[in-house]
């Protein structure tokens, strides 16, 4: 739906507009197909918005590099020449941030985990984004390689108008809870079930 | 996840490669955030891959030009442009679709729907489209609009490889039997529980 009404109109010393522009805490999560993909759908509105948009892959694959990433590359592109739209910057761990100096080993993803989570930290302190996608985020959290209190604290606190999704499954409680919006995607039938594996164009 | 592992092997006298690329119809449906955006997502894979890409929003309201659909022309100028991915049309149906003459009025939604439908099963036939968003398609087949058997039996006998995804709430039950793919997105959290009314960027 394009536009909604509120089902309650809270009593917090907000006007409507204020409520309306509060950045959103996102959490797109559960079992099913289409977490990583919503985000990246809401990637093509905040383009279009002209956001500055940031992309983060916590993934350990060095060699995935999905449509969307060639897609906002090429919006980022039409950003750059023509002026609409907004920049769109896309880093993923693989095997060592983009940023970062050091090869990284295959073998220290949990390290390259903690410092992309700290890079995400200084961006979101100097307001540098208008959207975060910390994609397939959650993993990092549930294996204990980034703190979730940390990640908590940090989210909650972060400064101006800064608009934050995470995606992946089994996400933290706690994140849960911090959280504007949470929805859990849920398999109710997958192709792979019936034992096709994932093909190019649908799956990456 | 980019790629997977199917977790049985049917006995269907495919090659994995056949069953590979056997084209899906997917269905995103349920109360929670995500569905249109996981598709239009998904258009964002597929314009990568080159596929000639069709979106039909079987939506009443004619102001709604959502974000979405300006990324996605965009995407659609870079590959006139450049030649890199692939062709993008979107069609709203409003108050009448683009290709009709009928200015439609806003009365008639039934007719515009089933109208709509009727030019989805033609290119369906010839084979136009690699990929196929019909947007909150669920509501017309909800409301009587369309006949699901009609469109359960199109959509089983399209030939070709020609991938179809349905948007929308309360999926009908045939059309779920149907599908290959179904994931219900679940409201686990909403802003506008909250009282937040819906905002740019975010909702469209």
């Amino acid at each position: 739906m394009p536009k909604g009404q509120p089902t309650v109109v809270p009593d917090d010393g907000l006007t409507t507009r204020q409520r309306r522009h509060r950045p959103l805490l996102m959490v797109y999560t559960g079992d099913g197909k289409g977490k990583s993909t919503a985000a990246f759908g809401l990637a093509l509105r905040g383009w279009n918005q002209g956001w500055r948009i940031a992309v983060f892959q916590f993934v350990k694959s060095a060699k995935w590099r999905i449509g969307e990433q060639t897609a906002l590359e090429a919006l980022a592109g039409v950003h750059a020449e023509k002026g609409v739209g907004g920049p769109v910057e896309w880093h993923k761990m693989g095997s060592g941030w983009s940023w970062s100096r050091k090869a990284g080993t295959e073998a220290d993803h949990a390290a390259a985990a903690a410092e992309g989570w700290a890079e995400v930290k200084r961006r979101l302190a100097e307001q540098r984004h208008d959207l975060y996608v910390l994609d397939e985020f959650t993993y990092p959290i549930a294996w204990g390689w980034v703190d979730v209190d940390d990640v908590v604290a940090a989210l909650r606190d972060r400064p101006g108008h800064q608009h934050v999704v995470v995606t992946g499954r089994r996400a933290h409680p706690a994140l849960l809870e911090a959280a504007d919006l949470v929805t859990e995607m849920t398999k109710v039938r997958h192709p792979m079930d019936a034992g096709q594996k994932g093909q190019r164009g649908i799956e990456w």
